[in-house]
């Protein structure tokens, strides 16, 4: 996809004039060395895809763009102090390579940054894109509290993972594309469908990285495979192996997400081998080629031109079509 | 003043009428334990005064009160953990009744909630309303950085301090003042003057703090007499007495901020003699005088109704006269 390179290109440039100096580089450093970490940007070229697909230049949608990638990168350094975690993109952490109440400071900031680079848009186009911004920055932090409530809770269901997921990871994919159909004034009903597209994307899109964090590729999956597994995690795949599991095998599995071995390998293989035995992963594959199609029928009845819905088609299949 | 008491009871009645007990728990308790925890509500209350003396009802800025309020308790929450505080108001603070992690998530979501508040505002006040908070946001975020550099650094000097109590406590009295005048559509020229009232208002508050710490009557203070001196906290004082003190004062005062004694009495009568004979504490009530009065004057120039003028001049008093 040459043309997603290039919106990645030009939002990168947009990323670098827009990282400043300034006093106090104790708040100020950290939120350069985070938003040049890397990363694949596919939130911010969500944005501008979508401005462009609506009819607008994805110039206009920049500074949207870029609030969507600061609150990103304000949640990945308030959930790095919160998960206790040393590397994020194989760097040191902002807690790690300064301290934690730099890690809070700083990520209140980043918060505050993402809504003042509303400002650049028109009255009501500012407060479209902050109440949007708002609602779905509210629910990443449900999410959130959701996730870290699971850890330690027994009865978790199917659809409380799947509400959960929605909401740390696919409401941001949906709003990130109706900000770029906001800066392109696109009517509502519009508006509605496209964040619609992307939160069904943005579901299939976790479920699937849940099932390559299993069954993966180490070579292309960037993530240490089995990772979940080690730390236990009760993802789609865990649930689902539960429901479909004999009591023997399930008992099994809810011992094996007690432990945390040194060496893991025995209880990776252990854990891959029930998720296959019990269709887990099989109905796992299911559910996230069902939210793909879902989320393409939307597509399909998005009454915008052939042309532009042909780039959001190739956005979703970017996102989905990863190697397993 | 029985007037702020009607307003402030206003306020606590709008906002007991907005707590609300929602899912996820975890995340939505923290937020109605820190917001009726108490405290005098001093910033929404602020709201409210100016909206009235600029001539619309109170109640038309009861929803930006409450964002102010919760402003102000998400930073509580946040600089508590960075300063490993175990009280607030006498109560427990959230992360030591909860976690760490649930005061960081806690509080991200109470600054999104602040945003939300400012939604019940049409297009242009709801940009002016966010705008202005955002710009604040920031600098109280930057006056807290400084605030933590400045436990480090030897160099600071009482410019650096204004500068810094300036951002982490005087803008947003400013702020509070003006969001009332933006709720009662004031020109922004009155916008200007009524938010520089605000700020040297705050500044000559945090000042006379400064001072009650160190001379308060123990019996009306309601923090603990010689609080920044055990803590070692370059204050005004401190950095006027160094300025004044003969170089062996001075050394013995350096000194003292280097030390933790357990009895804590010694230390504090040393300081306190240095602070006076130095002329540190005459000096810091001049300074106190000045800031009054040059906010009194701006609030002279202001070109409003007289009897509104007195409501706000009232306001100041109630902050700034307090028993020494």
């Amino acid at each position: 996809m040459s043309d997603l390179s290039f919106y990645r290109e030009e939002f990168l440039n947009y990323l670098e004039s827009n990282l400043y100096k300034k006093e106090p580089v104790n708040l100020y450093e950290p939120i350069s060395y985070i938003l040049k970490l890397g990363g694949k940007r596919l939130r911010p070229v969500l944005v501008l895809i979508s401005a462009e697909a609506l009819g607008v230049s994805y110039k206009k949608a920049l500074d949207a763009a870029l609030a969507v990638e600061v609150f990103h990168n304000f949640s990945l350094v308030h959930d790095d102090i919160m998960d206790d975690a040393p590397l994020r993109r194989g760097k040191m952490t902002v807690h790690e390579k300064w301290d934690v109440n730099t890690g809070i400071l700083s990520g209140d900031a980043m918060l505050i940054k993402a809504y003042q680079l509303f400002e650049n848009y028109e009255g009501e186009q500012f407060k479209e894109l902050a109440k949007l911004f708002s609602k779905t920055a509210i629910e990443v932090c449900e999410g959130q509290q959701y996730d870290i409530d699971f850890e330690t809770r027994e009865d978790v269901t199917i659809d409380d993972y799947l509400k959960m997921i929605e909401y740390k990871t696919a409401v941001l994919v949906g709003a990130a594309l109706e900000m770029g159909a906001i800066v392109a004034n696109a009517p509502k009903e519009i508006r509605k469908q496209i964040y619609e597209y992307g939160r069904l994307i943005g579901v299939a899109f976790q479920l699937q990285d849940d099932y390559l964090d299993v069954f993966g590729d180490p070579e292309t999956f960037g993530k240490q495979v089995g990772g979940d597994i080690i730390e236990n995690k009760k993802t789609y795949l865990y649930l689902k192996a539960l429901e479909k599991s004999s009591a023997e095998d399930a008992d099994q599995l809810r011992h094996l997400y007690t432990i945390l071995p040194t060496n893991t390998t025995q209880k990776i293989e252990t854990v891959k081998h029930l998720f296959e035995t019990s269709g887990a992963a099989e109905v796992t594959q299911q559910e996230i080629a069902r939210y793909t199609d879902k989320a393409f029928a939307v597509l399909n009845d998005l009454e915008i031109k052939e042309e532009q819905k042909q780039l959001l088609k190739d956005l979703g299949e970017v996102l989905l079509v990863r190697t397993t």
